[in-house]
């Protein structure tokens, strides 16, 4: 039987380049990879606007978990899809097969024991918050176009706090610390060295 | 003759509180004190859209250091008057006298030598970078209705460089570091405490 999948879990704050760096790492690997975002997990929202996203339990981690044992042991899984635009999660699901390296990000997986547990490499994105801030804007304000007000608020009142609470003090975990400022293939280049032969 | 001005000197970076509090300090020791900004010295600008307003020598310091000897001399000054809308300084000037209490405020007077010289207590106002950015947004996009995109461009190009290399390190200098995300009243509490009785 081949070995084990070796399982890299990549954590940072909001818009700190977590998910450009797996995404590119998992291109650099095409098909040995297979990338699992957290996001994917997040629960149906009862009244968007006044829903917390920026907390551990926003998200059904617990199935994260069931669904890393299963690929560690070489089973496939059926990953859920969440549809922001509605809040909710699909009923379609995704079916995909283990392979060797095994990418997880999100914004909690580091700070999650039993995602922990599971982990071969565990990895911290670092940026600082006002350059993280600006990126978000970036994205949601001027691509996406919503409202710059709301956006803020929602920044100052559970992202902040969701970072300060959970997702910084995760950092003491990582086994590899990031530069999120700095060009992504540095970040690429680092893991890839981290990686077992293949 | 009665005792020479005390000169309180409160800097930050941008957004950070330094202008509400040293307002609010002002607005409590009535004509006792006299609030001079360092942005009456902004330089005239040829080209405002290539300009740079986030370093020291964007500013006329030594007039402004040259008004704070005298003031502290006991003579009255005539500040100058900037104009933002049109980048430049104003024909007209501002005829002050000196009061028993002098507050200097602004990006880089602390980072000063010539400035820390006159001055007998130095105020640095600290409040984290996502903070100060979300602060902006809201009173440069909201409020004043400027473009997203041109704020971002630009903090992210002089602002905070400017605050790494001038403001950063100029709060080694402070005798006093203020809470710039806590309670306004809090920091002139603590400012008054400084003063001398009068």
């Amino acid at each position: 039987m081949s070995p084990r999948p070796f399982v890299v879990v990549i954590s940072g704050g909001t818009a700190s380049g977590k998910t450009t760096i797996a995404q590119a790492l998992a291109a650099r690997l095409g098909d040995r990879a297979l990338l699992v975002s957290h996001d994917r997990y997040y629960r149906d929202v009862a009244d968007p606007l006044d829903h917390n996203y920026d907390e551990p339990g926003a998200l059904d981690t617990a199935l994260l978990v069931e669904h890393l044992r299963a690929l560690r042991e070489h089973q496939p899984v059926t990953l859920p899809i969440y549809h922001f635009p509605i809040h909710r999660r699909l009923p379609e699901v995704e079916t995909v097969s283990p392979r060797p390296v095994i990418l997880i990000e999100g914004l909690f997986v580091l700070g999650d024991p039993a995602v922990r547990a599971q982990a071969d490499l565990m990895v911290f994105v670092e940026a600082e918050s006002d350059l993280r801030l600006a990126r978000r804007l970036r994205r949601d304000v001027i691509e996406r176009g919503w409202n710059i007000e709301q956006v803020l608020t929602r920044y100052m009142r559970d992202v902040r706090e969701g970072y300060r609470r959970f997702i910084r003090p995760s950092r003491a975990y990582a086994n590899v610390i990031l530069d999120g400022e700095g060009p992504v293939e540095d970040s690429v280049i680092a893991l890839l060295s981290r990686l077992p032969a293949g």
